[in-house]
């Protein structure tokens, strides 16, 4: 297999960052531009910025410029900030780039959503009903990844909820048409961003619930469990910071009376070992997220009580691997015809 | 008012710990005797087990002496492991002390249930059922505190559920009959035991759920809301750890078209501030931790989406204070007749 | 004793908080007014930005008006960022208050000094040679804080090294004139600052060394040795930023022959329990940070290596207590003639 | 190249855990045997133990079988309590397999040493004189340990100390025979040991110092400043847990007049980049722990203060990589002609 060359904007970003050093170890891919959003005067040493990667890559990060970026690679991830990406995608698809966007840019169908989720109007909205740009999320569109220009890499959240809940939404396990989710993330999700609220000091010793039935990955989870499965539920989602850099869990609590075994094969089914590699399931228990951290599993455990007529869902993952640069990498592994664990175990 | 002579059995716990650091601060109660299951030959300067409470504290820790325990107080706080306050509580009720109980020894009526959920069959179930013993949720059970001769304190999880759940099964306002939770504790809730599990190297950067819809809280919240609301709810229960040494939230999600006003109203016409000085109701949005560390405040908030039809109920306080030390003080507050924030403002 | 009307400028920051926490609980003295550089267009309920101070305190936070200042205080402390104390203080001093400064604008006596270690220039040099400004070391100057106006309360680490290293220099037992330091700070002596590197995200699990041999810190230690003991050693000052949120512990290594005796004679002959009440020295061991959290305690413990012919001085505080806040309230009271302890223990 | 067995005895330490991941993706190497000391009935599939490694690995863990262990593999991690390679080692050796022990067993080569040190007797004393068994501080013993039957792997301190300190000493530049050192290190240095000095809620919030001037790595630092640079300087040694699972900073206090120039061209001619992959230089400032967290670099920074007359030197690793199980593997490669950095960078 020939190598792909690959940039990266947005590059010193906590998801940059996990991306360089995921695809370091990529059999297929060479990393030939790095970028950020930075005023730098002139291209700074990776080693610099990042000393963990040293010797092990020669490319330098520099100041965003996309025509640079556009000469250097055949396929781009943006790790951008809410907003960037609808400006700079286009004109990468344009010169034949190919794409995967970590950003909430081109998750939504429907533009009409974007200025209330997003707070911006898009400025491409003919993009978000493309045929060219796809809903990342691997186990459930491998088809169209693969034949996609633009792949828009779904939420860490939305990630961690939708692997759990579309098994049961397609076997209409759930009852009562409500889905309520209860979820931790790490400080690293929030971003590298110089704000009081993210300092050592206010986050260790807490827990904070922030935007609570409001978060903005809400309405790619509805989306995708209608699409896929063609439910409309409604949900409750309660987001919260813990004091952990890595690792996000997402309880779900879901009404049913299929028992433990129905629900265990609804899971078995969807994601068998062999066509679902990063699906671990596990029955009878929640899982943890130490066994996570740093993979890209999503390891999904549950516990059903028939009196109660609730499953509890637990779903585990990183939120920089699986729910950020490991699916992207798994995505760009599917677009690209490369084994679909390529770089991620 | 004259000064009260207090004890402590189980003093080298951490719950033990945050008796005595609240003790020293309360103007009516001196304390005469320290114990530990500790095995010293002789008594501890209790500077030497707890350097920060040195010069205000001139008692020592000893190995309880059940003889010496009756004749150094008035009154007793047991904070034991599960199983030994049942053997030593009845000695003391003899010898004509009073005693709050922090352990689950005395929480539930029904003898019957403890094998299950404690793994001991009782010792005494004629106390369970005397009137003599009270659970001791302060601001439900005033009176019969008052009266009582030994007071169960209620577990951590189940206070911070039961204050946030009471007042929504009282006015009715709970639908479908369920309770779900979903709730987190620090490290200080396992504990000071010596396992693995509880290792910093392996409980930093993670979350682990336990005991979910098993944990031995979930009776007596249970039993709680059948005597003080009259309902028989079924509950769904996932207690998590995560790396934190103080706090604990849980967080409700409860069925009810009730709008925010009425879920808002009925917390403050059963917490007027004049009456339950140590709850505090934040319509509009989850509480966070750092907000209870080291008080005796459990913040209750809340977010109701009228499409979703469910309230989410955070329940934030401190295990160690509100969930254990402090609420035995506001207990034994009340068993004297000291004002009932004596100690923990 | 009458009450003292005290007023905090600089009442959001971390050592602001603390002097909170800790006058809430002081018998002689009564907040009056808190201000913060923040722009609010109005008073704030303090309960508004700190919940666990609620039902303790009726006073609002308001941005900072020198006017309000004077007319609301007996005594104020000035808890704001570097060179905004040396504009507000000659004020407060020509209204006849005292003042308890917690920066460094008036730690140097003199000014030359501050362009190189503060970056400014100071704009009052006279007040810096004047009797009415005193460094507040307690245990060593409390003659002249007693007649004090302004009170220059020592840097964390500055009280950390010069509790354990005076008795040292003042016994002449230091034989080489060199003065070795390896300190760590918790993220709460960086202040509140909305800064990269202070992220959860960045501090956890790392340990990060700055300004080695170039801390603001160090001329005063270096002018506190000369004026208390009479020597000039030379310094190096390795300061360390650990993921804690509270907590400070310098060692100090000193080449002397002095043995462990004498060592601990030094010590003991000057922090007598009943005229140091907050230093406790511990031989044979190098204190812990547990020990001192929360607390107005100096831990200091040593080995000496007879063969080494070194000894290891651990000093341990909270620098946020008698690093900060705590040791200002010593220093007040002793500007008042209230117990040393008042408000500390 | 042909593929290496190689087996871990001592698999479910945080080091045995290490030599794991880091052996997943050596290009020349196949785990073949992974034993505990835990009492197993029967093979425990490796992903039950540690999930993060399943679909990566199907050797199963078992109980430690010398037998199996000699007919697995070719050579052998042991990573075992002190005192149990002491015993298993002579056994292996008979059999033709070559070794590296992580434990302190063998990298004393004076058997009286072991007593005081490590509170026990050497039961093979001929094996530590003799020249099978070498000290694996890779980068100053190639030769010796490309001929090595049995490599006693360095600890993780000393291996911090001696990589920054033998230049030093090797150029004589250490001015009064006195070597300071003050570091600090994570808790999965303690090992994976139920202790309640471990715990989260002990440690978490702390920094304790242990064993100062008396920790079993130091007489491993003075045997080899004496072998490798002839000098026998005396040692002072602070060793101190911080919160953090993993990392390791060592910073040493040497007496010089050497410049910068000169400590710095010291330290780049022992370690030229193209022999010394794993160690970084960085004049002028002291490094920080993230930057070599999960490598196997060890960065050494420092600054020298002319006036003082002091180098400080810092020297971070992360103790479970260069500071054991990479380092490990480091040997592993030379004594197997394997690239240095084979399954390291």
């Amino acid at each position: 297999m020939s190598t792909l060359r690959v940039a990266i904007a947005g590059a010193t970003g906590y998801t940059g960052e996990e991306l360089i050093r995921l695809l370091l170890n990529h059999p297929h891919v060479r990393l030939t531009y790095l970028a950020a959003s930075a005023k730098w005067d002139r291209p700074v040493p990776v080693s610099q910025v990042y000393p963990r990667f040293a010797r092990k890559l020669d490319v330098s990060l520099e100041a965003l410029d996309p025509a640079r970026l556009i000469e250097s690679c055949d396929a781009a991830f943006l790790a951008l900030p809410h907003g960037a990406a609808m400006e700079l995608a286009p004109k990468l698809l344009q010169a034949g780039k190919r794409i995967i966007d970590l950003s909430g840019d081109f998750r939504l169908g429907n533009p009409s959503l974007y200025p209330r989720w997003y707070q911006f109007t898009h400025a491409h909205p003919e993009l978000l009903t493309s045929k060219r740009v796809v809903y990342g999320l691997t186990e459930y569109h491998r088809d169209q990844i693969k034949a996609a220009d633009l792949v828009a890499n779904p939420g860490c959240y939305a990630t961690s909820i939708l692997l759990a809940a579309l098994p049961l939404f397609q076997q209409k396990l759930v009852e009562d048409g409500r889905l309520l989710v209860d979820a931790k993330s790490g400080l690293s999700g929030a971003g590298r961003k110089a704000e009081t609220s993210l300092l050592f000091a206010e986050t260790a010793e807490n827990l904070r619930p922030y935007k609570v039935n409001s978060h903005q990955h809400m309405p790619e989870v509805l989306q995708e469990i209608q699409r896929v499965a063609g439910a409309t539920p409604k949900m409750g989602f309660t987001p919260q910071v813990i004091p952990i850099v890595r690792g996000l869990m997402s309880n779900l609590y879901v009404k049913t009376s299929a028992g433990a075994d129905r629900i265990a094969a609804a899971y078995v089914a969807r994601y068998p070992a062999a066509q679902a590699p990063f699906i671990r399931i596990r029955p009878g228990s929640l899982p943890q997220l130490r066994d996570v951290i740093e993979t890209n599993y999503c390891d999904i455990g549950f516990v059903h009580d028939p009196d109660l007529g609730y499953a509890t869902i637990g779903s585990a993952l990183d939120n920089l691997t699986k729910g950020a640069a490991g699916q992207a990498i798994q995505n760009l592994n599917v677009m690209y015809g490369f084994p679909e664990t390529a770089g991620l175990l």
